[in-house]
């Protein structure tokens, strides 16, 4: 079985060095690419879309995982060969039943998409999206399509990034979770607001890009293996297991945007650099889900980048790199402003508690859009409408409304976002269990030492990179299935303390 | 034929995306990678190049080409479909000689070297790069070989770079060029120095930077379909003809290293973005040959931007931006400064009259290692022996020595340098002829207006990208071929005058 093994890998390293390839391109387009080069970007990346697809449904890859069952099913389940050719078998299942043509139209279609919102976005302009979204509808529930069967139409598309959730399932425990998360909003925002005035000055570009990298390497983002790069909305992208890069953004009259976007995509990217190098070239060389993706960089940006323990050591940092604007600010106020709970109309800027509710409205709205429930050209005023009742806001306009968010206009609609809330709750799943097994990690935080944290985080979840989908790596590291208790616990705790509930 | 050619054009559309997908790996790889992203990235670009070069040699390309030779000769030999046919057959003739999987080795092979080259050269380390500098000289005598019966081994090469050229004509051709300029190296060198003090002086980076970039828009370079960015050496790379990027260095003690770099790769750039839109996705779409390539690169570098037009109107600018460092030089000594002539080490800093004594030790030391007359380990020491009989100077190390060009470290060995003489042969020749269709262009600079030499240039050269020779091109233009005369004349006239000859 060697020789098949091997050839199915060397089959595995062409089809992941073409999808690579196009991830540089995607990469470039978003950081630094001039505007002329939009319309042969758009072709070069729809082709290499296609040809990665195409590498990835070779009939040879087919004919070799048959020959290789056998010998998988001689092996234990959690073995590194196993756990390949049953992760390739299901990537490679699901992928035969997209025709690559099909891929290269929506990567074409992507590419002018997000072009356009590049353009549109600051000139408030949603009609000049409306045709593109419309087609991106259109084009998902055609995606949809190719895997027949489904309960709900966002089902494969959520399944893409979600394995094995359905819109049902994670309908049931939204609803839950905004149960419980209601009575706390309500308890926090009847208190008066906390002052998060000192966020609000200028601070320059340069400073705060200054600070963000030097976090981020504190935190333990391998800057040999990466590299953080400005960009319209923040992202992390992987080109090999030796390359994986975060991409930031700078408000200069707003401090939080640029450090914490930092945090979340260098959380990203430290789950990519822990994945053990014997994986690159392989489906197993990522992130196992959008979850489980969101846990980590929402456990660095929060967990971590929000607690006490972090500023204990940072602000002090902050306050030399910026003494005009900190001068007299102490701990306590700085720490009560980065945790500042509100009602808010900016997802990336939302705190820890209403975060989840900005995702709910998205979340259902993607659901809407493809039952066709609610058509594209009713879209913002159907957000300004959902925000007004969730959150008791409506927006200016759409630039700050309905074209926020990237995701829709530079990817696809459904299946985009309840990784977040996901994230959040495994997040604090797995954040309980390293303390648990780390009393000392709050401590070490606020000395600066993230190591032991980082170093359980490698150990039981990053090393294995897609090798176990994201239910067994919740019961492998828990011990139980997904829950919100620990996420639920933590909010009640940290926010208790902090608005003294 | 109107099938046929929409088919063909379809097809060297993937060849073309794919190549570009391939340049924006390799600019990547050499403006912004980490060291960790090495690896994957010489496997990435090696697979690139072989489905580019698969593309390319695609037997349905040859049997197109063949239904439509009929057509190709019922029309004008310059009509733009007559012309795609027949460039399009030229290099699909050529490329079905070289097999793919060649073609992957050698980009894994010569991405491997340039990363070694980056690390090696500032620790003057020429050891590390030897062994692979030997098998970058072995793989090039194999890349000749599939071209059999050349006269001598580098001409397959040569010929990649400028069709047509063979190394016998090259030589004889250069020695002809060294007789001439031979007398006006020693006549200006027995005269008293210029003093280029003023350059050799603290300028900051980020302000040289600015200003380059305020020259190369000045002159035309257009950034909505490019933009600049840092390198180890400098180049200029096209993704499409919206995407044409120049990139830089700066040394902060010496001011000539970044502008004229700047201006050098904004003349590649204006050429390559001058290149008509119906050729985007062709092979038409590039420049036609490293030597008419590099005449447009010193012809911007140095007939523009060594000019004292040039200067009249760019030196208060300049010292506006320099004030202390330029305070009290005249325009006077600042234009004798930038066209000091010396012997000197190092290639790209040397002046319009000695660059082609770089040249020519380095055309010869190719045709040597090509020829097995000079070995790879003996190559430092003869560097600076021929060095020391040519210039009367010997380079302190290697790093400044026989490491200093990327070429032959990041790409091949035989074919590299010879378009840079070539470059300053008929960008004489162009710019004399563009001078007597405007006699006007000299004033114009001097105001700062470029647009009736950069249109001249459009006009005759750019728009036609690969439609014609190098021959034919310079036929088209001069009315005769290639002549040296208008080179020495020039040099003659401006030198004669710097130096009261």
């Amino acid at each position: 079985m060697e020789k098949q093994l091997k050839e199915l890998k060397s089959h595995l390293m062409e089809a992941y060095d073409l999808g690579r390839a196009g991830a540089v391109l995607g990469w470039d387009e978003m950081t630094y690419m001039p505007p002329g080069g939009a319309a042969a970007r758009a072709r070069q990346s729809a082709l290499l879309a296609r040809l990665t697809h195409e590498k990835s449904i070779d009939p040879a890859i087919g004919k070799l995982l048959d020959e290789l069952r056998p010998y998988e099913e001689s092996l234990p389940y959690d073995s590194d060969n196993a756990s390949l050719i049953r992760v390739t078998r299901r990537e490679y299942e699901r992928a035969i039943k997209v025709p690559p043509q099909f891929m290269a139209e929506l990567y074409e279609h992507i590419s002018k998409s997000y072009n356009a919102w590049v353009t549109a976005r600051p000139e408030n302009n949603y009609k000049a999206l409306e045709p593109l979204l419309e087609r991106t509808v259109d084009l998902c529930r055609q995606l949809a399509d190719f895997f027949p069967g489904y309960e709900h139409c966002a089902d494969p598309l959520i399944d893409f990034n979600d394995y094995g959730m359905k819109a049902t399932t994670l309908r049931s425990l939204f609803a839950h979770l905004r149960r419980e998360l209601i009575p706390i909003v309500q308890a926090i925002t009847s208190q008066p607001p906390a002052d998060d005035a000192c966020l609000k000055l200028h601070y320059p570009k340069a400073d705060q890009l200054d600070f963000s990298m030097e976090v981020v390497k504190q935190l333990g983002y391998d800057l040999n293996r990466g590299r953080q790069d400005l960009t319209h909305h923040p992202f992390t992208t992987s080109f090999s297991l030796g390359d994986v890069r975060i991409t930031t953004r700078v408000n200069e009259d707003f401090l939080g945007d640029c450090l914490f976007s930092s945090i979340h995509e260098a959380g990203h990217a430290m789950y990519e650099q822990g994945i053990r190098m014997e994986f690159e070239g392989t489906p197993l060389a990522g992130g196992t889900s959008a979850g489980v993706h969101e846990s980590q960089s929402r456990t660095w940006e929060n967990l971590v980048g929000r607690s006490r323990s972090f500023w204990e050591f940072f602000y002090p940092k902050l306050q030399a790199k910026f003494p005009d604007q900190l001068k007299g600010i102490s701990l306590d106020t700085f720490y009560q402003a980065v945790n500042k709970v509100q009602r808010s109309l900016i997802r990336t800027e939302a705190d820890e508690v209403t975060y989840n509710l900005h995702i709910m409205i998205r979340f259902d709205i993607e659901l809407a859009l493809l039952e066709g429930n609610l058509l594209v050209r009713d879209l913002p005023e159907y957000w300004h409408v959902r925000y007004n009742a969730d959150m008791g806001m409506r927006a200016p306009d759409d630039r700050d409304g309905v074209m926020q968010d990237v995701h829709w206009f530079g990817g696809l609609v459904g299946g985009s976002f309840q990784g977040y809330t996901l994230g959040n709750i495994i997040g604090a799943q797995f954040f309980t269990h390293a303390l648990a097994a780390h009393p000392e990690i709050p401590n070490e935080m606020s000395q600066g030492k993230f190591e032991t944290l980082h170093k359980w985080l490698i150990d039981n979840v990053y090393q294995h990179g897609s090798k176990f989908t994201a239910t067994e790596l919740i019961e492998k590291v828990t011990g139980g299935p997904l829950s919100i208790e620990p996420y639920l616990t933590y909010l009640r705790s940290k926010y208790g303390e902090l608005y003294k509930l």
